[in-house]
């Protein structure tokens, strides 16, 4: 057992003051278990626009579950009394583009004029698929999901735009179907795949080297099967450039009180 | 058959032509079978961010099918080659809140900085309704669905907030399982009920004397099941008062190149 499980029977709010205490600050999957798990974004407001309405046109790769008001570092909706800037284990600060520092707390570069977007992230079907008797490699080997650049252009809307990020589990045949019902009952975390075998159909090269996560073998009788992914956003941060974005680091998500359950159709 | 089935084996480009030229003026029930319409709402571009933000916040009640890129008349997605300012039989406009005037072209008032916001329509689910062996009365009885204002707040963006519109149909108590799960599978077109059963729990006092719309009897046996309204946002302009916006008439909406099918999960 790795040692990120110890607070899978935790309570959300009792995780976040941990990692706010900074006691945490490792990646949060099997925390929490059967709660949702999201991706961060934070712009200022005058990108804000643009970026909803990328999320807008882009519902697989960035389901929005919460946008913060202007300024405030608290939520209204999926996680009470949390604090957007300290409650998640590691953060990214992005400058015109470029990852410029991560960090366990981004209290100090707070500032007024910024809006965070929360978004859908994988580890909700992943409980799912899982109790549905699907093995999830990436968990089953306690790593991380492996996620690749593809392809495929995402809709752009004002500056925002660039290529789709995905992640991959490997399915064996006869659970494929299973795997596309059971995730796409769940739309607002990613839903249905996105694309089902060859790699190559949507510019994937070798599988065995990732652009983010760690790699996992493919079994014999297994297929690649691709979803949407919430790392979308900071590939289309670094395409897109605005000079300051803050995003969760990859796998360090932040822990909402929504139960997975609440996220079904 | 009622005038405006004559066009519900046209194709949608064809009836936006016939309205476009003036020679379609009534409502669009009916029209282009299998084809999705949409409610229309025309802001300038700085409500944009607050509106956009209210529609990800009320998704059931605002499902965004399209927006348009700022002072565009055209669309991308849902209606190559469409009109915003003229493919409407009838639009509404409002200043601060007040209706201003109707008129079957809005040419006239188009402005460098309006943004379209196009939301899907009830009519789509009416289809898959009547696929399912439901009778939906209003479309049996010719006239329009009965819609109510509620004491529903929706989640208030910015300036927008106010109360819930919903649509309600009456449904036999061993066809309610069916309607639910029927429309739920095409949430971009409001998705499940939001109340079954007793109008007096959401406000309403008198299914007799519909906000907008007409009128249909509940018989013995039936229950009102109700659904969130496009007209949702008219309500929100009224509430909200932006002092310019564009609306289409209740009934008379944008009829997209989208097959319904397209709208399922």
């Amino acid at each position: 057992m790795s040692e990120k499980n110890i607070y899978a029977d935790c309570l959300p709010g009792e995780v976040r003051a941990l990692i706010r205490e900074g006691k945490i600050t490792c990646q949060t999957s099997g925390m929490c278990s059967g709660f949702a798990q999201a991706n961060l974004c934070v712009l200022p407001k005058k990108y804000a626009y643009d970026f909803l309405l990328f999320t807008q046109r882009n519902p697989k790769s960035c389901p929005v579950l919460e946008v913060s008001d202007e300024g405030s570092r608290t939520l209204h909706s999926i996680a009470r009394g949390a604090d957007i800037a300290t409650d998640i284990p590691k953060y990214r600060i992005w400058k015109n583009g470029v990852l410029d520092g991560e960090y366990t707390d981004v209290s100090s570069f707070w500032r007024d004029d910024l809006v965070s977007f929360l978004i859908g992230c994988s580890f909700s079907f992943e409980f799912e698929l899982i109790a549905a008797g699907i093995d999830v490699r990436n968990i089953s080997l306690g790593c991380n999901v492996p996620m690749y650049l593809t392809n495929i252009d995402t809709v752009p809307a004002g500056i925002f735009g660039g290529k789709m990020v995905v992640s991959m589990r490997p399915i064996p045949y006869d659970q494929i179907v299973r795997a596309v019902t059971v995730s796409g009952s769940m739309p607002r975390v990613h839903g249905t795949p996105i694309h089902i075998g060859d790699p190559s159909v949507i510019g994937i090269k070798d599988l065995s080297h990732p652009d983010f996560g760690d790699a996992v073998p493919v079994k014999e009788g297994e297929v690649p099967v691709f979803w949407c992914c919430g790392v979308t956003p900071q590939s289309v941060v670094m395409n897109s450039k605005p000079d300051f974005c803050i995003t969760h680091s990859p796998g360090h998500m932040f822990i909402t009180d929504v139960p997975n359950a609440m996220l079904k159709n």
